[in-house]
């Protein structure tokens, strides 16, 4: 894998995300000049303040003109406009990645608004936490020993999906490449899926008309259960919405999952119930050896 | 509230909750004498070997003649053995408690093989950890500033309800009394449904085609969402049966939750989305500072 090396990289949207991975590859020494994109005047005076990045603009279309990478890392619904409104300008053999959570979404736009660049348009989805909000808590090594998985348009050219791959490696992370769809339906499974049925999950305690007496007596199990359900609910609205078809057919075989556990417990029969407990408990124990290894 | 005091405290069960509240009423100063009873040699030497009994018995029905407190604190499946066992030796003025997760089902037991005794039988349920097992981790301070709900029968003698209480109280626990359906009712929405929940999760995935690949991808939020998964077996298995009715009416009520939100999703309503993401988010919120103060 050859090194990555940008001259002038542009990050539209600095957040946790794009101040993570200026500050990652700051430190590896991969860029010369970072510019930052966003709307908010003091969100980018504090990047600048940080040192996150160089330079900062307002305009996504002048601030692209003589970059060789651009990182799309605005909030997913904004993808659209900012595409849209650097399309024009974009240089033509500038690689172009994003980080968002969805990626049939973002092929959508790409197609859309930059039907002529799809060979530099490389999408990419790091798997790091997203409890910490804004670039004051970006740093480092916030990709080191993650998942980056790399999404591959047919479109594109070989040498720019491997940069891309090259520029999360830098990030530290360990990087897969697989097609967008693909990608959906892993995450729907091991993402989209737990944090719907954890907001789902308070959201019915919350209207029952006992929800005082039952948050008096939730406890630990509940909070880590819980946990994701403190996630941010317009970023997981949207994830839902960009992700429909996947996360559609995950929660219908989650139901039709339950159905059948609920028909063991009615029946009584104690030996297939321990049966889906054991299998799950052993699952789980296995998958912790192995992030463990 | 009147102090516990005990001359001849005995617990049939010697784990980590019978061996925690012995460990407890000894360091408080409220027992003479602790027998501990259990079938497992092993087990009882090594709960005399740590202190927390001061005698221990094979024979159950031998054991409780002269106790003045019995703690019934064996696997629930064992319940109705065990009392059996006592139900000819155990002294007329004897309080009886247990500590088990469901309490309709010992409630029954209770009536089926002690029924001339339900003047002192009084059911409890201490909310500790059931991450460890085993007197080994048995522990002092396991109850302190946890939920201990003490669940009276309609034949309790109100001295025999308020000693029980007394008995959580001298073990650190804060003390609330309910009905037994109605713990059930409340223990089967903020623990049995998560549980059953998270077992179901970990079940589906892992006997997918890509499970190898989904896990692979898993992250901190999926750790933490099915952490309860890693749950004893055989022990949710029982809870799951011993509070059939409650469960099954939360487990329907949750599909029928998922089958709305999907409607939401379905129709790419994302203000309806996000009033349940955020209605969960902030109640989750609430509840957290709620615990803390």
């Amino acid at each position: 894998l050859k090194d990555f090396h940008s001259r002038r990289f542009v990050i539209l949207g600095v957040g946790l995300i794009g101040g993570s991975v200026a500050a990652a590859l700051r430190r590896a020494g991969r860029v010369k000049q970072i510019v930052g994109v966003g709307r908010s005047r003091a969100n980018m005076e504090r990047a600048l303040a940080l040192g996150v990045v160089d330079l900062v603009a307002q305009d996504a279309a002048e601030a692209v003109l003589g970059a060789d990478v651009v990182l799309l890392s605005v909030p997913v619904q904004q993808n659209a406009r900012v595409l849209a409104q650097i399309a024009a300008s974009l240089p033509p053999d500038c690689l172009l990645t994003d980080a968002g959570s969805t990626k049939r979404d973002v092929v959508a736009n790409l197609r859309e608004f930059l039907p002529d660049r799809l060979a530099q348009c490389v999408p990419a989805h790091p798997i790091a936490g997203a409890e910490l909000n804004g670039v004051d808590a970006a740093n480092a090594g916030l990709f080191v020993g993650k998942n980056a998985v790399v999404t591959p348009l047919p479109e594109n050219r070989l040498d720019a999906v491997e940069r891309t791959e090259a520029l999360w490696t830098a990030c530290g992370a360990v990087v897969t490449r697989m097609a967008p769809e693909h990608h959906d339906r892993i995450f729907s499974a091991v993402s989209h899926l737990p944090h719907v049925l954890a907001f789902a999950l308070v959201n019915a305690m919350s209207q029952r008309e006992d929800a005082a007496e039952l948050f008096r007596f939730a406890a630990g199990g509940f909070r880590d259960f819980t946990r994701i359900a403190g996630s941010s609910p317009e970023m997981w609205r949207d994830i839902a919405l960009a992700n429909r078809d996947a996360l559609l057919a995950d929660i219908e075989a989650y139901r039709e999952q339950l159905a059948q556990l609920a028909g063991m417990i009615a029946d009584a029969d104690g030996s297939a119930i321990e049966a889906v407990f054991s299998r799950a408990r052993q699952a789980r124990e296995q998958w912790l050896r192995g992030t463990k290894s």
